[in-house]
């Protein structure tokens, strides 16, 4: 095998101690990763609406309904606590003006469960206009969540 | 700056692209990140509740509620399609015996359903044995299917 420059050499022990650091124990490693796994979780099941909405894969009521209701499930577990004070720092894209702004952050959230909730009322027939508006909505909800909390 | 041996730089790549690799895209990159993320939020939950009811941290009527009630919604996610065949390969400890004995899976997991349904029907009140009794029932049902499933 060829060995390393010494420049390659540090590189990679750059990239790797940076990525042990980002999954060690930051003070608040576990709430980082509970609110990182919630998102997740939203991501899972709003991918396949957003695929089908679009015609990009087969509308299938039942899996769509199922989708909606587990996003709206996850949208109504208790996320706040993920984002205990001081916890823009460690592995997290979480911008400091989410303390600083609390009730903002709180009142997006909030939307993001109203939001939820109406598609999973609406989801479960025909994929109408309406069921894609309340689609887009939530997916309003989480871009304006990012944009003003989350680091670009 | 000092810089490092061959060996020591071989070692720190081979840790570099293990981590990479670790989170790239396998082909269930995606499912594997979406059923541990689930684990996360159910340690998330049980954790407080398990502190709690061994007398670790002060008991909280509320907040045991809570986490009670999150433990059991994302108990009752579709966490399934996070199974996909093939999906013992990659950054994941699933063992094979999963779709070997899905039957005995699917069961494994219908039983935590209902422990986690048990307890967050008994939550809210007193701390009672009854109540620690049904928090034990739900690790119970966890340890089960991690001894059964899980690379250990």
């Amino acid at each position: 095998m060829r060995f390393l420059t010494p420049l390659a050499a540090s590189a990679a022990l750059v990239a790797a101690s940076g990525l042990v650091l980002a999954h060690g124990k930051h003070g608040h490693g576990k709430a980082i990763d509970y609110r990182t796994s919630v998102m997740t979780v939203f991501t899972w099941n709003l991918r396949p609406m957003g695929a089908m909405a679009k015609g990009k894969t087969p509308y299938d009521k039942a899996l769509f309904a199922r989708h909606a209701r587990d996003l709206n499930a996850a949208a109504h577990l208790d996320l706040l606590p993920g984002f205990p004070d001081g916890s823009d720092e460690g592995d997290t894209e979480a911008r400091p003006d989410i303390w600083l702004d609390w009730d903002g952050f709180t009142e997006k959230y909030a939307a993001l469960k109203q939001a939820t909730e109406a598609l999973a009322a609406a989801a479960g027939g025909d994929l109408t206009s309406s069921v894609k508006d309340k689609l887009g909505k939530v997916g309003d909800a989480c871009k304006s969540c990012h944009r003003a909390y989350r680091e670009r």
